[in-house]
């Protein structure tokens, strides 16, 4: 008997990249539902604000199916209870997002012991890809066409 | 419409420790079946040879449903086309563990893009046992019972 | 003929955890007198001020003998200096904690010779356990009670 | 036929140190002419402001034929075009100096195809030096002699 | 005024990779001349033996001007005196792989002080690419002709 | 009061280097007593018997009072038990070695609750050497004086 299985992907998505597309796809295979969680993370004085980043995410996403996106601005323990999804997914690229990762997965799962993480290997082409590095070209204004979705890119000109 | 997930566990298992458990139990609640493939890897020259290898996870996993163990001398991409699955299961622990595992990862997708690689965290308490661990404490005969499941303990006493 | 030894913990304890608490049983054991040196650390913008932090720490090492407890906002060295104490405590985490460590214990040995930095591991059950990582929760009003020690609980309800 | 050589080697050098001049003297050897180009970073806040920090640079490289020094607030991309340089070095020191630098690497890469980054290794006494490690010193009116150039150390002194 | 530069690329090669011709053909761009030397490594009981690995790398770079391929057996300071060539090339993968090439540089400056070492990163598809990949894959009959030189590929099926 | 503080620095010393003397004599200001524990460690096919290493650490380590050298053939935590000694220290240098200590740490406490390992780091001029770096010289028969420690040069070159 298979279960239903939901699964969480939280990030700040500042912007969405290429590389949060690629985990996005590849959860998708995996799980039968995906809910995108945008964190609002004012704390971190985002380059887009809450409601642009979440617009971005839903425009990026929208031709897939069995995918939700929402805000959130709460712990992830928080978010699972309301959402009764106990799987979270993180992309992982270089060794300090992994130390980090296993702080915070450590860290969660000290507070619900029933979340689970799971770490996926962006592909080798977005292996580079960074929101950071996407904010910083775009501050010079780079070209960053080859970084982001089509989608978030046309909202990206829109909104600067 | 969900899909039935089949997922595969590869190691060498030399011998299975508590952490290997903790990972094959965590991959259990989220795919519907669980094929632990135990690698023959003679040229590791592992301390416990091949049948005693699978004959110990085998009794480890016994009373866990939707569970087979199976050896395999042979690419993780041939063993996935052969069973059919495309998702492999890893558990990580350290930064040497982690870039060890990226380039297997980007290894075996370069042979077959449809291979998925998920790293599961195992729970701090196990987040330091590993076979080698095992092995040398088992070396000069010291305590091992913290750190491997009873059934396999009981065929490690039988075998040396 | 055994000598006397003072050995200094510093850190900016924003706020004090059970990490920290089990770093200082642990040298506690080892010398004859720590001495915890709360950072001022106005820069990083402490969710706690300096008189908070040291009083927690107060709070929580109360009980414990031959423990000294004081503010500082100078270069370790000149504290050093005016405690004439040259042994450092720090605690280790992960791998980004250690460059960390390692860049300012040379930097320190470049400014005074004598002073010798040791690192020290927490008890895996606390491996994970970081100040940030405490604040992330506070500012969410999630439970922290596994990770701090009854004493800066209580201080720390009371702060907010 | 060997053809000229031009390099750039970019930085913030807030302030520089001895560090950045042990590079600049290895890459020095290497190639024809190396530029020396001072980001305005505006946005890290630096201690230093851009004019100070390229006068800085100036004075300190201004026994060394074949260096220029310049500011830029663009991106590498843009300056290596404007320069008509296509070897961009890096000073190498710690693991997660690392990462970050082979992130960039490969951002960079990716907005030019053409762009080589290449990395060099300051000397092991050089190797804990850090900007960083020296602003932090600076702030507690610490000893920074051994870390900075003497002629950097005349106009820090005049700074503050 | 612009000195001919001659640059040693040494490694064991087996075989050689297209990370490794990837490398070969950056440092080719920025020296006037390449030595590409290939070390005996008995002790590491390579796949391919001493004259097949000189002959593999001798056949893939036979069409690149300026290029030397030489074996040895030596340390690489003697290497370099023989040569009359201070600068060591180093391809970098990951974090693993710069420790050791750190260890090493600063091992071979202090046996020769001119020597310099500097690191090239491969490009982004080559990133996981290592000849202990390559041999993984071969000693299960796997496809390697992503991986390895067309010419290294023919010379590989001739010894096996 | 003050106990007698008595500590374990085990190793395989194959052979001792400068840096291992550097971690002895830091140790050494910190603790009453130093037992250096030479390990047999036949399986790892050291370059030097047993009976010389211990031989050579002997040797060099002569003129310094309060220390003892022993050989040990057992588990660490054995030996703490017969020495009745419960601190052991190591030295630190890079990141990998540091996730090695970091999971023998955990291992060793993991049999034995009152067994604290203390971590060093060699002074910057020591950061790379290492055993292993001394036996590839040596094996090449290359200059090994600025890395070994005189009287344990004079035994090498006997031996050899």
């Amino acid at each position: 008997m298979s279960t239903y299985k939901r699964a969480i992907y939280p990030g700040t998505f500042d912007p969405i990249t290429n590389g949060h597309l690629d985990i996005i796809r590849r959860a998708h295979r995996m799980f039968d539902e995906i809910i995108i969680a945008v964190a609002e993370s004012e704390a971190k004085k985002p380059m887009f604000n809450f409601a642009q980043r979440v617009h971005m995410v839903k425009a990026v996403t929208a031709d897939l199916p069995n995918i939700q996106v929402r805000g959130f601005n709460n712990l992830l323990v928080n978010l699972s209870d309301e959402l009764d999804a106990n799987i979270i997914i993180r992309g992982l690229r270089a060794v300090s997002d992994f130390e980090y990762e296993l702080q915070m997965g450590y860290a969660n799962a000290s507070l619900k012991k029933e979340l689970e993480t799971i770490y996926l290997m962006p592909s080798l082409e977005h292996a580079f890809v960074s929101s950071s590095v996407v904010r910083t070209i775009l501050n010079f204004d780079g070209k960053v066409e080859h970084l982001v979705p089509p989608k978030a890119l046309e909202l990206i000109k829109c909104e600067r």
